[in-house]
């Protein structure tokens, strides 16, 4: 979109964007909560799509590494998070801070192994992880071709749709000094007051639309 | 604080922190809004103090290279603006989002120079500049050494109390593309939901009270 252009315009790295528009039967009806139905599937679906086709020329090669992760713009990030995927094997995990109306979800780790998941919510699903919660090798994305999201999954299973194509519990590399820090936060951002610019704009006065905020 | 100390032991860079207590007479009462008393004067004054006290050992050597921010936890920052605010001579200044029940509050800026301020509020004040619009560089603190934040200002007049004391409206210095940019913004931080997690410590089954959220 113009706002996704604009930001990574101003990023300090190599970015890439696309447009990519949301179906009309997965838009948001007036007075729909905002979780009825799965958010960003066929942009995230899209961008695995991009990857398969423009990194697979040469197989095995340099093109091939790389990791996968699903950033946000609710959530906070600590630039260790960044490190800790790094060494990524199959698919990294980790705590998320602040999500799931908990104080943290976080896969539990014994021995060094993922053996189950502290969360609030239907621990029976199969990666009850959210989006910020796992990385994936580049490597694993192109040698399973079909996985991806599945936008008619039930509320919860979004991540699972596309993880258990993908891996086992037991495959789970837990990060973060076994899954005990919490680098990445649900944050979300609290609605910012706009009383004064209202007043300002009624006025003729209000801030220069030109000034991207 | 415990808190503090914790936040700085996760830093990816080299912290100092120090606990300073807010004195009785400046804390919040049950029932006071928040903005009753300038908030972090005392924390900000010791901060300047430990500057002044190690900084000018060698006057005029390379101990007084260096850029006084005030950084903050409600507030989000684009990395680009500690590459903007390094050129410092004296104060730079540059817009700040989302502050001030406003889109932006900034200087405003002609032939390079700040000639005056947008802000919704009481625009008289000598430098209506948020806390987070601001860099001061260590040679300016050091040589005038009384300057320093006074917290009976009245509400809105904290940053100017310490910035009528190093700098004029003249010499302040731009940046942020002549403050047309905004790399800062006032996020704040929704307050969290924490249903599930207040259900399953009803339980004992709570999130690790030992993991730092």
């Amino acid at each position: 979109s113009k706002k996704t252009q604009k930001l990574s315009d101003r990023a300090t790295f190599t970015t890439l964007t696309f447009e990519i528009f949301t179906p009309f039967v997965m838009s948001r009806s007036r007075g729909d909560p905002n979780w009825l139905k799965p958010r960003g599937v066929e942009q995230r679906n899209e961008g695995l799509r991009w990857l398969r086709e423009h990194r697979r020329a040469s197989l095995g090669g340099a093109s091939e590494q790389g990791i996968v992760y699903f950033a946000d713009d609710d959530n906070t990030y600590s630039l260790q998070l960044f490190q800790e995927m790094r060494n990524t094997q199959k698919v990294s995990v980790w705590p998320v801070g602040l999500v799931g109306s908990m104080k943290y979800e976080s896969p539990m780790v014994k021995g060094g192994k993922v053996v189950g998941f502290h969360t609030g919510w239907r621990p029976s699903r199969p990666f009850p992880i959210d989006m910020a919660g796992f990385a994936v090798s580049l490597h694993l994305i192109l040698s399973h071709p079909d996985a991806c999201f599945d936008g008619d999954a039930p509320q919860g299973f979004l991540e699972s749709s596309l993880l258990h194509g993908l891996v086992t519990m037991d495959e789970l590399e837990p990060r973060a000094d076994n899954c005990t820090k919490v680098l990445v936060w649900h944050t979300r951002t609290e609605k910012p007051k706009m009383k004064r610019e209202e007043a300002l704009q009624a006025q003729g006065l209000g801030s220069d639309p030109a000034v991207e905020v």
